[in-house]
């Protein structure tokens, strides 16, 4: 094979409120590569499929943010995020030519991995779209890579809907959920998921959009917080029996005082968090005494070795069988990766944000 | 059996700021009752042996407190307390002479009851002191009696203890457990059981000569929170596994900040919200999530279909050998309840305040 142009992204220089592709961010050409005889030195050759477009990809342009959790982007180097690619050549006995791989890749048509670890191998036996291992059927990859304060980013996923509604629901048929984000990629499936199981769902997000879209999902109720009280609406449509929260705050101190007895609240996500410069105060807590709730923190990682089989097991299929509803938004060709973050930090996005790099 | 003198406690006035022992209630001997002849109309005369004498009383000397979950007292109506008596007569099928029943009793030396339902029998085969199961082996009654705001008050007990220790702790040897008011009633029966499990315990609470008390108990780390910092102590010696709260607001937020991953909070009180005015904020949630934390709240009653066999089976054995050390303040004569109560709302007791009535 002759050599080839190996296309990458390139960190070129701190943003300031927004990057600015072709500036902050830069599609680079100058490297040469030839597939066959790059040298591995005991790794393997990776083909970029697909990649992940996420929100905290920012804070990683800021050599400050998260330097204790996750390296900054390194300026002249690629970006790296979560992406799907198929393995060309290995000199690593566990990774063998035609993996797919799912991990966390730099942002280049082909690169040489050292370490297996690092990397999930996909097995799709149903032929679903790469991208979708990355939205419905990703996950957020390990722990160990995670910033706590990107616990509502984008990396969560379909795994995260499903793997903590199983595990912490105890859902039984007639019971009342409550969804705050309900539009969102996990909050959505949680809808789904939630009416699988004969529950009432009460769902909520900041658009009128979102909430005819929540109810294209199933939800029973869904209203837009931004022009409606979450309390009034919980005073009538509860008590409710699980919260899953994914905004913190005064809409949990809401939950708090709408909630049954022995109801299960979901932690999954505190926008609040991070929109509101932290430390946000939860006045209500003497509810969960008063009603017997249980709060329940999880990552989805930690949730991971019990769970993985069975949404194997049960959720491609339910994807195959469009059975499911998701939003993927895909971007075209690696050159577009600082448009994508653009839009998606301007809010423009309306699902998951996936850039094609490459047919398989 | 010639008629004798029923002495009584009568509410005659509401206090302002404490009590006053011969104003606001008063002992009252006026009222005579043959024993052998008084009609039941069904229901069952009640001997008054043992009566509990706890901090909500005086909410409900205010005729606005509390009113609608639990009655106030009315002037010139007895007190009405949880307590223990043995049934003289009985005309009902469920409940025979001879009996000893826990419930809520009024403050009369002989009562007549109407409700097998409010009341439990007590079974005594090591023959301990009937105060015992106001104390250690009390029960905190039924969940419609308890006001919410009353939920860290001497109510609570060994049942409570043992029970919320046994279903949320899932404690395991060599971990690390962090104790607040770990002198009190409740606090000082979980330290014992988490010693008893094999755990490092760090217990706090508001004075040297506790400090010393929960040393005495076995606690590893004991500590005076007001004269050392809460934070300072779990940062040295945790981090810890599992919390047991009784206070809430900035304690808890300490606890949040030095927990272990798949860390276990049992939320049994919350005094700062009674103390502080309610609606504490609690601002370290977040790490719930980051740490996958479940906070389990509780009322024992909820607990006790579950574990009461249990408890009976080793919790009083521990008791008649001497192996869990607790604290009673027991008054003789119903005629002192009202001093009892002054003593216990000026903070002058160190234990569990039983007024014993009668032997048995």
């Amino acid at each position: 094979m002759p050599t080839i142009t190996n296309g990458r992204i390139l960190f070129n220089s701190v943003p300031g409120d927004l990057p600015e592709p072709g500036k902050t961010t830069i599609y680079d050409e100058s490297q040469a590569l030839d597939l066959d005889t790059v040298p591995l030195n005991g790794g393997f050759l990776v083909k970029l499929l697909e990649i992940s477009v996420d929100p905290y990809m920012k804070g990683r342009m800021h050599a400050t943010s998260y330097e204790d959790i996750i390296p900054p982007f390194i300026i002249g180097k690629p970006l790296f995020s979560f992406g799907i690619g198929v393995v060309l050549r290995s000199e690593n006995l566990q990774i063998r030519a035609g993996d797919h791989l799912h991990g966390m890749l730099e942002h280049a048509k082909y690169s040489v991995q050292k370490d297996p670890a690092a990397f999930d191998i996909i097995h799709n036996p149903l032929n679903l779209p790469w991208s979708n291992f990355l939205s419905v059927l990703g996950r957020p990859g390990k722990v160990e890579w995670l910033n706590p304060l990107s616990t509502n980013s984008h990396l969560k996923s379909g795994k995260t809907a499903f793997m903590a509604w199983r595990e912490f629901a105890k859902a039984k048929k007639g019971e009342i959920v409550f969804v705050s984000t309900g539009a969102g990629s996990v909050g959505s499936l949680v809808i789904q998921f939630a009416k699988m199981d004969g529950l009432k769902v009460v769902a909520s997000a900041g658009s009128d959009e979102k909430v005819q879209y929540m109810k294209g999902l199933g939800a029973d109720v869904a209203f837009n917080y931004k022009t409606t009280k979450t309390a009034d609406i919980l005073r009538n449509e509860g008590p409710i029996d699980i919260y899953w929260d994914n905004v913190g705050g005064a809409t949990l101190d809401a939950a708090l005082e709408a909630a049954n007895v022995n109801a299960r609240f979901i932690e999954c996500g505190m926008t609040t968090e991070y929109t509101d410069g932290g430390n946000i105060p939860v006045k209500k807590l003497l509810q969960i005494i008063i009603k017997s709730i249980t709060l329940h923190g999880f990552f989805v990682d930690r949730l991971c070795p019990k769970w993985n089989e069975v949404f194997m097991n049960i959720v491609p299929s339910l994807v195959a069988s469009e059975k499911l509803g998701f939003k993927e938004e895909t971007f075209q060709g690696l050159e577009v990766v600082g448009h994508a973050l653009l839009d998606l930090l301007k809010g423009k996005n309306v699902g998951k944000v996936v850039v094609h790099v490459a047919e398989d």
